[in-house]
């Protein structure tokens, strides 16, 4: 069986097995504030120009939680898209801890000022909640990507609202490989933003950088509050040491996002035209659905919708994807076409 | 440097990373729904007579708040001894979720019938709570644990006033060493509780186990919506994987337990009694304060209490801690005094 | 100046004034558990043939508050047209107690099966929140009503998904009169819903029905936590008493409505069509924005949107409103056109 | 039946009635956007030096959760006496807004910095919450009063601490009769209070009065979102209007003390001591059981304690107390003795 259901399929990346076994004699101080953290936290820090300060979290959706909870008060709310993930997949987390989700329809998962201001303007007086920030998704739930441009006409329309930009980069790696921007990019045109360790070859984690100073203060309790402050805290820095040696987190979202090229191409030599531009690691197509029954037999994916008949299915891609495994699926799909 | 400091200052016991290295090639399903989950899942239910749900989360706190944001309803509230760490330590983690902490004087950081019935009995009417649960810790925060009959006692008060009783069990491997109760002794006198891996060995982990059949529906939509749900989730399963063979879980406990027997032992030989029962892994002695200064030079622990020139300090032993160690500590002890 | 702004703008109905005096030497119990309250409790059940638990609180946003909290799961959701006033008027109020609100389209202000249930679908898995309530305002936020078929329909739709069907009656009143339903036909279709007071003559107060009896335990200690328990709760059974005496309530109602029709048919004979059908006492028309600044020296109202050159105000007719008030506001107007 | 229960027995005073009747066919804005609202304002700000907010909310427990979780961040908790009404009596209203309420025992219903500041101590760090507010009652629960020097010590004492001062002045008015401070000294020590009129002759309503210039902005979202926004806001702004008429706030306060003070004469001499020194409205005793009930069936208190054969009676006097009333009471009481 060969995964293509999603980019957190596998323990981790070897070189973090590595350093786990380079520092498991190693006596660490509890809660994030050991010198791995440090050191890794000034590796990142390192990348920007901008002093930023950094806290790692273990998931997306506590993370996105600690970090919309800790910014608004309790009258204030967040602007997403409505394909945002802080809507479509956490379980309501942040309703949970108050806020409003205020909903924008997408344009390819993308938010612009042009789609937020006619919503925003109606938010006029008490009797409606005070937008306070916006999220997005880079890469986003449809696999597109914010231009630099895009995102920095983003951040000034924010700016110019006193809304806070918030970016959730639980798929930065492939958006970074894809777009051709640096971190610094991301940091310039955000608030806050976080790097995804999960979907780029951690074992766990996510690490927040917090660029606005007004941000700032006190993210660590509510960190706790959450139950998001890791006893071993060293855990989840350390799975950032090995992605930022040698440049690790850029290459592995440049694979990712070159594995999907080659099965995209792969694709199309079999006639198939993916239903949105491939643009990172993320693939739908539609197939016949004896089609899709014959491959689930040998190989996992997502079924997106079924319109009975006719499934789509999403391919993911993804820092372990090798050339043999779509190879494989490639030739087993052309004998049942 | 060598830490007295806690028990979880390390990356993991050796069996865990070679497991990692096991299944390094291995593609799991995700957020908990993987084989080695399930696989898991059946090894702790076979340690048990009475069907248990079981899930896998990354620390205390995040399990505290998930199970008792679960079970309550929103005017209704938990019973803990004042000792409690979801009072004293998870910087208002309960209430954040809306939820009263009703606090007892603790006994020894125990609570009995006999302390918590006269508080119960104030809260009468719709102008106050409703005490529903009983949370309780074992090993206690104060290193004490329950007895067979007292973990008895308590669970038929709570079922004869309708109080789930719930036992926080982040350091539960020294609790059943120390007391010699079984698993199965556990669940037989609690409606829900966890199974500590952070303290005990793990690289991160905690294993809710709920009996009591009306607290299980739904429990994952809490998990979830508390950013609890790892994506990963065969990696905190795996944890349990190394810790459940071969009775590593409780060889572990056994073994810090034995470290404090052993390091009180030099202690005493010094002179020194400590101020508390050693019990299970943590000892609380009195030292000079130039004392303490001299030994933080080479040795890290917790500095409980100042009183000037006396302070207590704690040491904790674990499952990591070597003869050797307790040997340079009580050396170098033995110079300063 | 004279006010078509909205139905709450005046102090009260004269018999709720004679009834204050009448009991202005009276001692009552405290918190709504005195004879007066139990007396209109009894009043307002022998108008229902199912036997309900009653609780009169101050306004319509802590009622919906304390209702959907009360009764919704952490993970359960609320399902709302996008005209709903939960959403739209309540300053998130309800997301500040925890739940998402689904939205699904209106249809002149209303829900149906048809529009529910492909959202409904959506909600699989625990990725997502669980939805729980149906909640519909009736009269609506529009103006419009639910027929005896529609709102049966919807019942019969929400039984068989497991959804309780929440009826917002703040213009209760109208809607009934409008619509020639009882409230026994309203208790019968419902599994909960209120009686509005405040803007149908009441000083304040809105009468929360509870049918379903799964719904019913606890929910004074519901009220009580949100802040919404009055002391001086024979204040608010005072408004029902008065209202449900000779008819009052359903009379007020009829009122409302019928200066509504007056109003209509004078806007007509002006050359002025209303933008919706007007069902009850909502009527909202386009106007010149030079006509609408003049209107603004004698008479109050909403502007609703504002077009530029062109106006939509809202005109609210009211138990408290006088065929004078019409005729003024009629005259006024015809002379500026 | 006459009632010593409680200060809420009543619909209101007749002042109260004649204006209900004076504005009887004025049409009002709503959501307390008033003509009448602004001149009730303007007569209480004239009695204060410093500019402050004022807002008219329905009754104590809504004020308290509103004005707490407006201030807070929801990482910082709220320190009261274990006596406050937050705590005893309002069913877990502020941890229901997700904030923590910090003990501290009380001094006859009071807090100084000698009994806070042990327990400010102990909040060091990110694993325990920020305390960030000092919530006091007055006239407290107990019936005691602060006197001008306890304010200020305990004001002051807040500031070097970053700590608001927030008064609970549900009994306000028989605290200002008998410390004989005055609302400016009030205002002068506080960062924020409220002026009770439920429990001193109105229909309901407290005034929240905002010194402090870091906690006006948005209150109004606040109360909204709380469910505390009155739409006739006016008839709040009302009772305000006929107590701060001519006196008659103090008045009543000054009143329901003096009516305790011939009461606690009356005891006196029948041999009865009062447990606690009568400060306010507030008479506790112990009676024999028997006598308790036969008294039972001519008056109605509350029962505070019951200790088998002796019982402790609370008997509360008020603005509506008459002499006669207590004559009743104290001849009925030398018969049954």
């Amino acid at each position: 069986m060969i995964s293509f259901k999603n980019d957190y399929s596998e323990i981790g990346h070897p070189r973090i097995l590595e350093l786990l076994q380079k520092y498991s004699e190693t006596q660490f101080n509890g809660y994030g504030l050991d010198v791995l953290s440090n050191q890794v936290k000034n590796r990142i820090q390192a990348l920007l120009k901008t002093p930023v300060d950094i806290h790692f979290l273990v998931g997306g959706t506590i993370t996105n939680k600690v970090l919309i909870s800790h910014v608004l008060k309790p009258y204030e709310a967040v602007i997403s898209a409505d394909t945002g993930h802080i809507f479509v997949h956490e379980t309501g987390a942040i309703e949970s801890t108050g806020h409003q989700i205020i909903l924008v329809p997408n344009e390819s998962g993308k938010l612009s000022p042009e789609t937020i201001d006619p919503i925003y303007q109606t938010y006029t007086d008490e009797h409606r909640v005070i937008p306070k920030m916006v999220y997005i998704s880079n890469a986003t739930e449809t696999g597109t990507y914010y231009s630099k441009a895009e995102l920095s006409v983003l951040y000034h329309y924010c700016q110019s609202k006193g809304l806070y930009l918030f970016l959730d980069g639980a798929r930065l790696g492939v958006a970074l490989a894809a777009s051709k921007l640096t971190l610094e990019d991301i940091a310039l045109y955000t608030d806050v933003f976080y790097i995804g360790g999960t979907k780029n070859g951690a074992m766990l984690g996510e690490a927040l950088v917090v660029k606005n100073d007004i941000l700032k203060p006190h993210i660590r309790y509510s960190i706790k509050q959450s139950g998001g402050l890791l006893a071993k805290g060293f855990i989840a820095a350390l799975q950032f040491e090995a992605l930022f040696q040698d440049n690790l987190f850029f290459e592995l979202g440049n694979h990712a996002n070159q594995m999907a090229i080659q099965l995209t191409k792969g694709l199309n030599a079999l006639g198939i035209q993916p239903l949105y531009p491939v643009l990172t690691n993320q693939i739908f197509i539609d197939l016949k659905s004896n089609v899709v029954d014959q491959l689930l037999k040998s190989y996992a994916f997502e079924i997106w919708t079924d319109k009975g008949s006719i499934k789509t299915i999403r391919l993911v891609t993804s820092w372990f994807t090798k050339p043999e495994m779509i190879e494989s699926l490639l030739t087993n799909l052309k004998h049942l076409l």
